[in-house]
């Protein structure tokens, strides 16, 4: 499956799966019809088995703005309802890639702000190019947040800097996310889509049954009690130990790399 | 309204609610009366709609010592039940503060220990002066934390830290505490009031009800469930969508700084 | 109580309960024997009164290499109970270490991987040596993480580099642990006893109570809402106002070290 409409680039090849935000004329602002198309291309990511990984990336100059502030401004009066509709469908999409038992893997072109902040950061692994910078930027419009900002930042960069970038609207630098563990790691701008390539080529190779187990876990992992994650690793180690497990397993004494595409 | 005694002087001016601990001769410690006036004065900077922002520091040399270690030593085979009503009372101030729908800025004008310590970092926005200092202090007269340390420490720096500073009583310079997030920046001594007052103005002109629903959702990130905070965004989103997102968005595209004032 | 058993060496001495992983010919990793020895040496730690802090590490070169692979690849097709019994008889050992009301100090004399990595940070405070360095290691056999690491990981690292770890296997050298607060502090290899000592000494001659108290506190911070977790502060203040405090304040106003072993 693949498609081209409304602002996303859809496509899936060798196990990836490819979602590109492609309205790069407004910096890839998000308006109803892109979040309509954005949530197909999730579902597509998280129904299709033969997709292992799945990458985001952004066209252009910028990662994304964040909502489209033109749509918003049409709205007027209806403002409430317009918001509610697009950033539910959005939520729908994140949702999916989110909770899917796949590695989520973002590539961040350029600078992100708003509910582009959200994706961006959503990765399991973030690659930040160095021209990339992160601000929240809903404060100044009189807005809150969205797109799972409010329950990712604490959880990535602790509630210190949480609260700075979303009541101060401090801005980011690539170096300085990547400090905080906002971002996974930085790349140069021109090296980006090769080292991304290489990385997506990794996670899709990887044991995705144990690493959908350890992404799901890790999501869980704050609001959850000692006792009871105790008892999810090792329900997930039981169910981890099937084919992956003993293909991992067999290669280690073998001295081979393991290749758990065919497990 | 304005009052000072027991040790707090309190008083409303410019849409700014300033609580000042005022025991300078005892470095700020709390005792009952004390803890009484800071619950009235909290309760104060909650229900009066005329304060946009509340602003806590301390007179003298130290921003607060903690809880009156002679008032324990009085209370002698009733100290269990004198703590009890001490913290209980203190915790009622705290939670107003806490929980209020408008920002809390914190200037920590010298050291801060015990409670102390829970007052210091509870702020939103925490600017500290050089020569503060941040110490847990329980464990070496036989207690464990209260103000919500054991909630709040992890938060800002991570268990490893929080670990430290209470159980092994680990000092923390103004250095140490930016670095980690316990503050979110130091401010030379001499230039702490100023820099307060600016930060305090730029939040009393912040679209309040948003930073009011964006504050509760970062204190309540870390315990929700990804799929909850998501939800309380949305509808966050759509209920700041009234007037402040309005005037936002309007000087968004007029090019002119908002107004929230008069949203 | 003291033993030397299937891999686990125990002895109880000066209030300290010292248990060390002993298998070093093969990376102290750990077998079923092995694990049901470690629950032992546990639940003696947890009720032998006279235990008022407790020692982990591991005897060789390394500090322990994680579950025992041999013993996986033995089992074949019945590698999934076989797991399941291995990580459910340490996953008891584990809780009761990590729930025990009494401080937990790990000396990490070497490379931790898989529930190696699980046991070497899973301390209150957690000295590293210069030569240990520490890996998930799991995804690379296709499994997922047990041991708790899924649920310490994000609370000690935060979430970035928890994914970093267990999802793309990065390797932290000692210093990058300390720098990320994956443990408290590096200490020269050959210092690691003596320092170890002297923090397990420290420790133990702490008010045990309110340590115990404290480090609850801490383990449900995360998961537990802000007013939950204040009623939990104020009812641990009242209860260690028993002997602990009683010995505390008098100390603080006599100018001399408090006994909390006496108390």
């Amino acid at each position: 499956m693949s498609f081209s409409k409304d602002g996303i680039a859809f496509e899936v090849a060798d196990g990836i799966g490819r979602i590109t935000l492609d309205r790069p004329d407004i910096g890839n602002a998000i308006d109803l019809p892109m979040a309509r198309a954005f949530f197909e291309a999730a579902i597509a990511c998280e129904t299709d088995a033969s997709v292992r990984c799945v990458v985001v990336t952004g066209n252009g100059r910028l990662f994304c703005a964040g909502g489209d502030i033109g749509a918003m401004r049409q709205a007027g009066d209806a403002l409430p309802a317009a918001l509610t509709e697009l950033i539910g469908t959005l939520h729908a999409g994140i949702q999916r890639l989110a909770t899917m038992p796949k590695p989520l893997l973002t590539l961040v072109n350029g600078p992100a702000a708003g509910v582009g902040l959200s994706l961006a950061v959503m990765g399991d692994v973030v690659l930040s190019g160095k021209a990339a910078h992160y601000t929240a930027a809903y404060g100044a419009i009189g807005l809150t947040a969205d797109g799972g900002l409010s329950w990712l930042l604490p959880r990535l960069v602790g509630l210190r800097k949480a609260q700075e970038m979303i009541l101060t609207n401090r801005r980011l630098s690539a170096d300085e996310a990547e400090a905080c563990g906002l971002v996974t790691r930085t790349v140069d701008d021109a090296e980006l889509a090769a080292e991304g390539e290489k990385v997506a080529q990794k996670l899709a190779s990887a044991p995705v049954a144990a690493f959908g187990a350890a992404r799901a876990m890790l999501r869980e992992s704050f609001e959850s009690g000692f006792e009871t994650q105790l008892d999810r690793e090792l329900r997930s180690m039981a169910i981890a130990a099937g084919a992956e497990a003993r293909e991992g397993i067999a290669a280690f004494f073998e001295k081979r790399p393991a290749n758990f595409r065919g497990a």
